[in-house]
């Protein structure tokens, strides 16, 4: 079988999947629900991809909610050679980082055959830039996730690096620009965790 | 915000996704590809979700993939009550879990809103029957990944539980069913397994 040899279009793609694998050594900050683990950076890209499927209706109307889902699928990959920054790391670290990423895309991406390695990087291009309205709601459920996890938590990361809800507010602008009704949700969340006492109200 | 209260849409899709988290508890028999730990159910459907869009190309013509990959995310969720069992599971180990499988499905699709839930049911079922191309494809893909995890880790659960060619070849059937082309590609793994020494020859 030809293709399936290493230089092949199935040899190739069989070696991006064997690289992708990784992503499931990549432990983020937050904990998966039960408290028991941290959360790995594969089983959150299939939460967020879950998270497109079934609240869908919250985006805007005419969103590729297709779009949407091979985003988030592919969204975290060049983490398997950058780490997963925490949300409120500073803006030395946050520049490291994306430096990092785009280093990390250039090698992950090219292990593809040519044309579809060029598709799935302008894919998590359009995911970063957050132009589209796909882009913008994929980053919203990216958002949104760690808020669920350190609200049905009790406090996670929010107390855990002493984060207060000024903080979690300004991140969760993001969730408003990519969905309305996601952001007011996220803003009740904020608003009722701090009134019961699990996330410290002030800037 | 009514909709996102207990009875309404948002919360109900909130509740459903809580739910959701456990199956990254879920865990199956397959490592993950460094051999560190036993893979969870949550990152293994990203991993097929994951495929089918870098091995769309080997479905028929025709087939729709972004249905293949919304089969995928959902078609473990009923293991969050019903488990994993080995593929190599006798009948009666089978139907046990067939019976299982679907009363989770019953309860688990039934937190979401009605006509969203039956949705998402109906496309399980569809998983489950394998009667459209969408279907077989993505049975091809969950057939095929433990496969791919053996062959890579030089034996992984087919030295474990003794298992031999012959065994693997049945369950190969049903890859080729899906996808001819990913068929072929997974008894040459086979036979390079047979001929490397990590797979018994035999039925």
């Amino acid at each position: 079988m030809e293709s399936a040899g290493p230089g092949g279009p199935l040899g190739r793609q069989i070696r991006f999947l064997r690289e992708a694998d990784q992503l499931k050594g990549v432990l983020r900050q937050s904990s998966i629900l039960d408290g028991s683990r941290k959360e790995n950076s594969a089983e959150h890209s299939w939460h967020l991809a879950l998270m497109a499927q079934v609240l869908g209706g919250c985006a805007p109307p005419g969103t590729d909610l297709n779009r949407v889902t091979a985003m988030l699928l592919i969204h975290d990959l060049v983490e398997i050679d950058a780490g997963d920054l925490f949300v409120y790391a500073d803006a030395t670290a946050q520049a490291r980082q994306d430096a990092a990423e785009h280093a990390a895309a250039d090698r992950i991406f090219a292990l593809l055959p040519p044309d579809q390695g060029r598709e799935l990087r302008a894919l998590w291009d359009e995911f970063e830039e957050r132009r589209t309205p796909e882009a913008r709601f994929a980053r919203a459920l990216d958002r949104l996730q760690p808020v669920l996890a350190n609200y049905y938590l009790g406090g996670g990361t929010w107390q855990a690096h002493a984060v207060r809800a000024g903080q979690v507010l300004d991140k969760v602008a993001l969730i408003a620009d990519g969905s309305a009704v996601l952001g007011d949700f996220a803003r009740e969340l904020v608003d009722s965790a701090v009134r019961q006492g699990f996330l410290s109200p002030g800037e």
